[in-house]
């Protein structure tokens, strides 16, 4: 085993290192032998010359380990988690957790915040009245075991080196790295004590993955790394060149997640929750087959259970469980500013980034991680692309305190928007899905 | 201008950075709103992506205007310095600087210590009693003003950026990238106010360049750079495969440099001396040619002008004079041990890093740059590659404080002398030279 300086020239040089090196690595950053300069110098040379698959376990296994792993034994069945790479308007997790949940598997999620222009499942929660996203692990462990899922942020146990390398990367430029990605995604929901993982990897324009080949690698890598690390995955990559739903902001997310879970919802945001929970509850062992789990997922939905398993969990984090049963109780921003079409023709894109940026500058999310989002303020997205329009047609609304507010937001919200003459081919929500061989 | 974090992003992903966003990084890292972490990655970018011409020349003086540049106007003549890469044995500047001095040429020479292997110009001047080489600036100036050299080591206001990125790189394995040594080495010696520069750039085993290849690399960059930043600049590529001369360590060095100013000293030392000497008198404007050159300064030596101006140097700088007109004054470890050859034949090589890294273990030279080093102790090469041996002859002296001391590197160094039936061919010291065209 070499000195860590000689560990980062290695990995510089192309070569790779032990199982027992990048441990070292791990532990020396987490004690202090290991500077933040040569952590970084070290991500860097990752960047340049990536990780094998084996390095990527063993930096996995080293930054899960860095903290506490979640007991979940207690727990009986299969517990299954999904992940998604980030998106505009999805707001997934809010209805897919208690809908699996209620099919029978159990859904232990510890999400993140917004950051950028994608949202964040935890700001999003923290819309409801009361809702505490910053319970106990303790009680985390029981709401699991009680209600069938549990919804939490990234306590400061969980992964602590990943919380700090993710921070590092971030004012490194060494963010876009395959091997990291993957071994930072994979540490935190490891941690949280699940057997399987189905990851939503999103790909386009809204999505950290521009291109449908960087996407694939990164799915690719996640599939073989989380098998490796001995856990079930499954990666689906969906479609987020457009945003997911109507909803853009927080509060309005929630309400359109929760009316899902009421058998509305936008046609995409069902889709895609239908499509993730039928490979979790076929991880989970409650279905042979995606057909039979969508089966269960919907009667899930037809006789409220799902309803009655986000009413429980959210009593038990401390909201206000009436506004599942009335999403409408959920406060949006008082006043509308509305963008109509400027032609007649179909609508050929919505561009989920300049979406998602729109919401950042009327406060709905965050340039930087210690920034507080307002979560009343959004934007609806009313028509998507394909959708054949006339001069005049209602595009989208933007929802703000007082009307000037949405002033900042108007030309690149317009811009958004891109009508042509001709029908439009439509881009299918599944892209391609990648399970272990 | 992009912000610091998109500056370290465009240098990863290949791009140039403008003078601007160079001076920009370099003053923001001494201000600390570019943290250490955040160079350490930048430096691993350039590392990976090089830099171009127009981005060293920006480097270097960023690095030189961050801290104090010598005025040495006040000395009217053409000043000329010679800088080396770093090799075993390698104590030509105390000789070459007096003796281009006694010719004309002011040679204002601030130096370095030994690292590793190789030896630094300050450690062996201070195995002279009482000499420093921490003096005041000013009196630095005066110095080469009335004497025509001075030799000091880097104080801290001369380009402090290169001081502090120099120590990152030594710890976030970022040492080996061109346009960083060529920024490093250009921005100190700019930083003396000279005007041409003479770089004696090593290759070999004991060299930092290993190979013919990287040191024509390293030679052109740094007469390229170097030209483009205004100055005057020959490189000779020579051969460090051995150790230059008899001694290596510190007091045994500087005892061989004032040799030469006797008329003595080994012939490889002597040539390399003359054979520098001639380009800084020809850069200096004191010859038309080297061979002119070369005739000056055997004469410097012959009538002992070279003898003079050390004296008056040692004493300028606190040292004892008395020393330089009696070398053996200069006191060497009392116990020797030593290394006989073990067979007939002819010696195919001295290997220039064993015996460097020998000096090290016993003490002459360190591995961390705040270690102290033993003046006396050190290593008499007797015989060089080519020489014809007979088994008993004796190849090597340690020069120890009590035998035992010596016991730590027999094996090593008695390696380091490979016999071989056949005759063999000589290297010669000067593999090529290089100069703006």
């Amino acid at each position: 085993m070499g000195s860590l300086v000689e560990l980062i020239a290695r990995k510089r040089d192309g070569g790779a290192l032990t199982n027992e090196e990048i441990h070292l690595l791990i532990t020396s950053y987490l004690d202090g032998s290991l500077a933040d300069y040569q952590m970084a110098a070290f991500l860097m040379a990752v960047f340049f010359k990536a990780m094998t698959d084996a390095e990527t376990v063993a930096l996995t296994e080293a930054m899960l380990r860095s903290g506490r792993v979640l007991d979940l034994s207690s727990v009986p069945a299969i517990k299954v988690d999904k992940h998604s790479t980030g998106g505009v308007g999805d707001k997934i997790s809010i209805c897919l957790a208690p809908l699996v949940a209620a099919c029978g598997v159990p859904v232990p999620m510890v999400s993140g915040r917004g950051l950028g222009h994608t949202g964040g499942t935890l700001d999003k929660l923290e819309a409801i009245p009361g809702f505490r996203t910053d319970i106990p692990t303790a009680d985390f462990v029981r709401i699991v075991g009680e209600i069938g899922t549990c919804m939490i942020g990234q306590t400061a146990d969980i992964a602590p080196a990943d919380k700090r390398i993710y921070a590092l990367r971030d004012v490194t430029a060494t963010v876009e790295s395959i091997p990291l990605i993957v071994a930072s995604i994979l540490s935190k929901k490891l941690a949280e004590g699940i057997d399987a993982l189905v990851l939503d990897v999103k790909v386009g324009r809204g999505a950290f993955m521009k291109t449908e080949t960087a996407a694939r690698e990164l799915a690719e890598a996640l599939v073989r790394v989380g098998t490796r690390a001995g856990k079930k995955v499954v990666a689906c990559l969906t479609d987020m060149s457009a945003p997911l739903g109507v909803a853009v902001g927080n509060a309005n997310e929630t309400r359109e997640a929760f009316e899902v879970l009421h058998g509305g919802g936008p046609a995409d945001v069902v889709e895609c929750t239908l499509l993730l929970g039928a490979e979790m509850l076929v991880l989970g062992g409650k279905a042979a087959d995606p057909m039979e789990a969508r089966t269960l997922l919907k009667k899930a939905i037809d006789v409220g259970d799902g309803i009655r398993t986000m009413e429980r969990m959210v009593e038990a984090q401390g909201g206000d469980p009436s506004v599942v049963s009335d999403p409408s109780k959920l406060e949006v921003a008082k006043e509308t500013v509305v963008i109509h079409a400027d032609r007649d023709g179909f609508l050929r894109s919505v561009d989920a980034l300049e979406v998602g940026l729109s919401g950042v500058v009327l406060g709905a999310g965050r340039t930087r991680a210690d920034q507080k989002v307002d979560p009343l303020v959004g934007i609806s997205v009313l028509r998507h692309p394909g959708a054949k329009v006339k001069v005049g047609d209602e595009l989208a609304k933007v929802h703000v305190h007082k009307k000037s507010d949405a002033d900042a937001v108007m030309p690149r919200l317009r811009a958004a928007f891109v009508i042509e003459d001709g029908p439009v081919t439509l881009r299918r929500l599944l892209i391609d899905r990648i399970a272990s061989t």
